[in-house]
C-alpha cells in the first residue's frame, strides 16, 4: 500500500468484500517519503488489522527517478506517457513488493494478495500489466509450502486493472473513502506539497476531473 | 550469494565461464550472518567486479527458524531431510533473493542472473525446484523494461540444480575453489564455530565424505 488513491481504493475494495486486511507498504528510498504517513492513515481509516513497513535499500541499486538524484519528469502529455517505460519506473519493483506480500501471507496462512495495479491510466510500467500479474500468481504457487503441498491457491487480485483514473474515483467514491488521506506525488516540495506536475499529479487531476468529483 | 558452498561453487563457474560477476549477498535476519563476512571473502577470492550485501528484514515477518527464536532442528537424518519442508524454510526467500537480483540486473543491463540452488542434495525448499526457477524466469521477462521493449533474455543460470553435494564439492574442487573460505552452518555456537548437527553441516559434511576430498 502505497498510500496512493489506487491502492487505498484496492483496500477499501477489500474491507467491503469482508476481507481482513494486513496491509504492506515499502520504505524503499523513494524521494516521496511522505507517502508512508498516507500509508499509515489509511490503513487506519479503513480498519487494516496491521500495518507494516518493510524497509528494503531500492536506491542502493539506482536506475530511477524515484530513488536516485535523477529529476523526475514534469508537465508530460497524456500522449507521452502513453509511448515508452518513463525514468520514474523502479527496476523490479512490483516483483520486489509482491514477493514480500508473498512472504507475510505465507507466514499469516493468507492465500489473497490485493495490488492496486492499474494497466490504463498508467505511467508506462513493465510490471503493471496483466501477463506480469498472471506469471507471478503462477510463480507464488511454485514457491511457497502451500504450492509444494498443494493446500492453498494464492490469488493476486487486482481489481483496478482495467478501470480508467475515473473509474477508480468513482469506485473510491463509492466506497466512502476519504480522498483528502491520499497522497500521490512522486516529487513533494516543501511542506510535503504535491508538484502538481508529475505524472502521478497529472494522472490524478485528470482521473478526477473526469469522475467530476473533487479531490481535496 | 551466502557464502557456502554452493554459490561459491556457482560463482567460480560463472568466472571460469568468463563471465564478469557482480556478487549479491543478503543481511536478511539471518541468524547465521557471519556467513557473510564469507561471502566478502569469496567475492574477493574469485574476482567479483562487485559484492552488495542488500538489507532487508526479513525477520519481521518471522515464521522461519533462520530469523526467528525458533531452534535449528539438530541431527536429522537423511530420511527426515527427504520428507516434508523443514522449519529453516524462509517464506518467499528466494522470490524475494531473485527479484532483487533481477532489479540489479537491470540496472546494470546484465541478463545472466546465477543463482547455486540444488534440488537433490537440499533440504526440501519449494523455492529450490526446477519448476519454480522456471516461473521465475518466465517473470522476469515480463517485469523490466527489457521485457516490454523485447531486446534483452533475462537467463537464470542454476549450474548445480542437478548435482548431487559430492557433484558440488567435485566441482569445486575442479575448479580451484578454496573450501576454507566458505561457511554453511545454520546455526553457528560460540565463536561462529559450525555447530555440525544442523541440516547445512550434515550435508555439507555428507557431500565431502561422498567425494572423497577433505573439508578444511
Amino acid at each position: 500500500m502505497s498510500g496512493g488513491l489506487d491502492s487505498a481504493t484496492c483496500l477499501a475494495l477489500a474491507r467491503r468484500e469482508g476481507y481482513s486486511c494486513f496491509a504492506l507498504s515499502f520504505d524503499y528510498g523513494q524521494r516521496h517519503k511522505v507517502e508512508l504517513a498516507a500509508a499509515a492513515r489509511v490503513a487506519q481509516a479503513l480498519g487494516a488489522e496491521r500495518h507494516m513497513v518493510a524497509k528494503i535499500g531500492l536506491d542502493a541499486f539506482g536506475g530511477s527517478a524515484l530513488t536516485s538524484a535523477i529529476e523526475v519528469p514534469k508537465g508530460r502529455s497524456a500522449g507521452d506517457m502513453g509511448h515508452g517505460i518513463p525514468i520514474t519506473y523502479v527496476p523490479a519493483r512490483n516483483t520486489i513488493f509482491l514477493s514480500f506480500a508473498l512472504a507475510w501471507a505465507e507466514v499469516l496462512e493468507c492465500s489473497d494478495i490485493f495490488i492496486g495495479v492499474n494497466a490504463l491510466d498508467y505511467s508506462g510500467y513493465p510490471d503493471c500489466r496483466p501477463e506480469f500479474i498472471e506469471a507471478f500468481e503462477r510463480l507464488a504457487n511454485l514457491a511457497t509450502r502451500a504450492g509444494v503441498e498443494g493446500t492453498t491457491h494464492v490469488k493476486i487480485h487486482t481489481p483496478l486493472l482495467h478501470l480508467t483514473k475515473a473509474g477508480i474515483v468513482q469506485l473510491g467514491h463509492e466506497l466512502g473513502l476519504e480522498f483528502g488521506l491520499t497522497f500521490s506525488c512522486y516529487d513533494p516540495g516543501p511542506g510535503d506539497r504535491p508538484c502538481g506536475q508529475c505524472d502521478a499529479c497529472l494522472l490524478r487531476r485528470k482521473g478526477f476531473e473526469e469522475a467530476g468529483i473533487a479531490d481535496r
